[in-house]
């Protein structure tokens, strides 16, 4: 027999969570939700408000306490998301209830070795809390998103393929240390895929895959309402599943994988080959002119009407969406929302994705399905980040020791 | 902001769960798991016992009345699993503790007709009752699994592939009416999934993929110890995944897909090309005996070291293996245990399907990945069936109808 899992959640973190993720709501709306008694949702309530967690609101038509609408106090504490690429650092600083008080974005040479990275990142968030006349103390918690697969439970990289000094890097122990508060590391599609859900076009969504098309491709899972890691925490690793025929080798070993047939460096490359034989006068006179050629200039080309830099971004969506078809078959989402550098590149990437989807689906897990652009786009990581670490502060595990903490 | 889902099971229903699933467990044990007060744990014990719905052990040591073991009283009611396959049909009564009392299997020409077939299986279902000197009224509910997509929470068949004639028949309510107790519906791999899960080699397995090979091809997801449907219902619909450079036309439409290049049809077909060439000797002569050459044959052969019967087991279990490597990498799943007819064919076919998801698989998603053929083979669709409805009636939102209704 299978065994079942069982969870009471205390009635606080059930009651202040129902507050934090939809309130305003009154003490009426929370009896009634979660079916606790008015005495026990009166109690907790009036707890929250003395803590100054919650805060009642003067209800507009002048009627008794039960009915004021009850919100979290977002200032009443802080946290920050932070969120790596390969040559990019955002940091965001939050409140409680997930509205950004200050946003800052880094260009980074070069993340290879961890150590002096991750001193760039802890200075970086030091600055954004002396910025915001912070101290340590008033930090409840850091979410970080990172540009590989992470052991979740460990908080530690687990084999980076592309940056491999990284593997088994103490990550989650570090910024504990620092900080003196909770912190959790999860890989960057995760929480990207973790911030549509709570602030992009994934909202209300329950079943979908987040797709980041950059330097790599990888894919979030976020199934039932929530991400689903796998068994190895490595689910949506998407990046190197073979496409049958195609014969490159890529830096993980094998051949044909769909991120070095499709991803950014293989646009470059195949922009510089129509750049270098001037079959693409565009392309040819970007060379020229700066020396190189990166995917960015080929999706711009191709925005600009150039036929062999539409060619070139359609046969990638076109590979890209062969590979979500199959996907979309076995998982049968609500909807994909693609981000990351080359979703830029707009419609003609992502015509090419959507009819590669839907003339190789079936009809049932098609015809409800949306396919979109991340909205949020960059943003998606820190919000996914702050996101992770409000959860999981506020879960039923944690929010007793949180609040004695902090308030 | 993402909203949350309260649910706050009844005491009642999780402590009657918890002995179900896990008994034999004394009241201490359940104070400790539940975190339900004594006072709680015990009234409701003595509600269950009173109801002859669970039962005391006199304890070994002759302890008191807290340690004594408690179970679930099996023969307090009944349940009824079927099965239906394209030319097969199962039904298994089971009591509360889902111990098979009674089994009975039948081949059926064709299944095409669903007034027909239904009320074929409404008569083996009424006569498995009579046979064990069972009424109507006996009878807790129904769970049975049909070989298409089913529209899981409406009970009906939607758009099958191979069964137009189904196409949003109302198979729930028929059997509601004709046996008046809760019947729930679900496709085939769906309910063997949950039938390895309970009763098979995926017994505390978390996370895994259930494959079925047989005239067709289709996956149940389970994930984070539950069923996976995904958004329409449809989700582990694997069948029509196209595989890259095959061309074959499919009676879906599409070509290539991997049903009709690697299923028991295309096995049979390529083993009566050798057949006809005379290449094997051993098929050829079967073909000469029996007129014709069916998958099994196939098998067979390769059992016996016929090397044209080996290549083409092995040329399908490849194949399946690719496709499945990506589903791999994308699932991250702890387990793969593949059923149905073509996984009788052992180590060959299961060898190349082994060897085609390693070598295509990211080293993290495969370390720990087990491939097992299923060990309940057939009765994992009646043990699911049968599982599916007692997980039903006795969650907590039908729980006290449940008792109320039959004890």
């Amino acid at each position: 027999m299978k065994k079942i899992e069982i969870e009471r959640p205390s009635a606080e973190a059930l009651i202040f969570n129902l507050i934090r993720t939809e309130g305003p709501l009154s003490r009426t709306d929370i009896v009634t939700r979660t079916g606790f008694s008015k005495s026990t949702v009166s109690l907790q309530v009036s707890r929250f408000i003395q803590r100054g967690l919650v805060q009642e609101e003067a209800s507009e038509f002048g009627e008794g306490k039960k009915k004021r609408p009850l919100q979290v106090c977002g200032g009443a504490g802080y946290v920050v998301g932070a969120f790596l690429g390969m040559h990019k650092l955002s940091i965001t600083l939050f409140n409680l209830t997930l509205d950004p008080l200050k946003e800052v974005y880094y260009n980074l040479d070069s993340v290879i070795e961890p150590e002096t990275t991750n001193n760039f990142i802890m200075e970086k968030i030091s600055n954004i809390l002396d910025d915001a006349k912070l101290r340590y103390s008033d930090l409840w918690g850091i979410g970080l998103g990172f540009p590989f697969p992470v052991d979740f439970d460990q908080g530690i990289p687990d084999s980076p393929p592309n940056l491999p000094l990284w593997h088994l890097y103490p990550l989650c122990e570090l910024y504990e240390k620092k900080f003196c508060c909770p912190v959790l590391i999860d890989n960057d599609v995760n929480v990207m895929a973790l911030g549509e859900s709570v602030a992009g076009i994934a909202q209300n969504t329950q079943d979908f895959i987040f797709l980041k098309v950059g330097t790599g491709i990888g894919a979030g899972l976020f199934l039932e309402g929530r991400v689903y890691r796998g068994s190895k925490g490595c689910a949506g690793d998407i990046g190197h599943i073979a496409i049958d025929g195609e014969t490159k080798l890529c830096h993980c070993g094998n051949q044909g994988c769909l991120e070095t047939i499709t991803a950014a460096p293989a646009i470059a490359r195949k922009g510089l080959d129509v750049a270098l034989t001037e079959e693409s006068y565009v392309l040819a006179s970007i060379l020229k002119k700066h020396g190189r050629i990166v995917a960015e200039d080929v999706g711009n080309a191709a925005l600009r009407g150039d036929m062999f830099a539409i060619q070139i971004m359609q046969e990638s969506g076109r590979k890209i969406g062969l590979v979500l078809a199959k996907l979309v078959n076995f998982t049968n989402p609500d909807m994909i929302v693609i981000g990351g550098g080359v979703a830029q590149a707009g419609n003609i990437f992502l015509g090419a994705v959507r009819e590669a989807i839907l003339g190789r689906s079936l009809h049932l897990a098609t015809i409800d399905l949306k396919i979109y652009f991340s909205e949020l786009m960059e943003k998606s990581g820190t919000i996914g980040a702050g996101s992770l670490i409000l959860e999981r502060i506020f879960s039923p595990p944690l929010f007793q020791e949180t609040i004695t903490k902090n308030l």
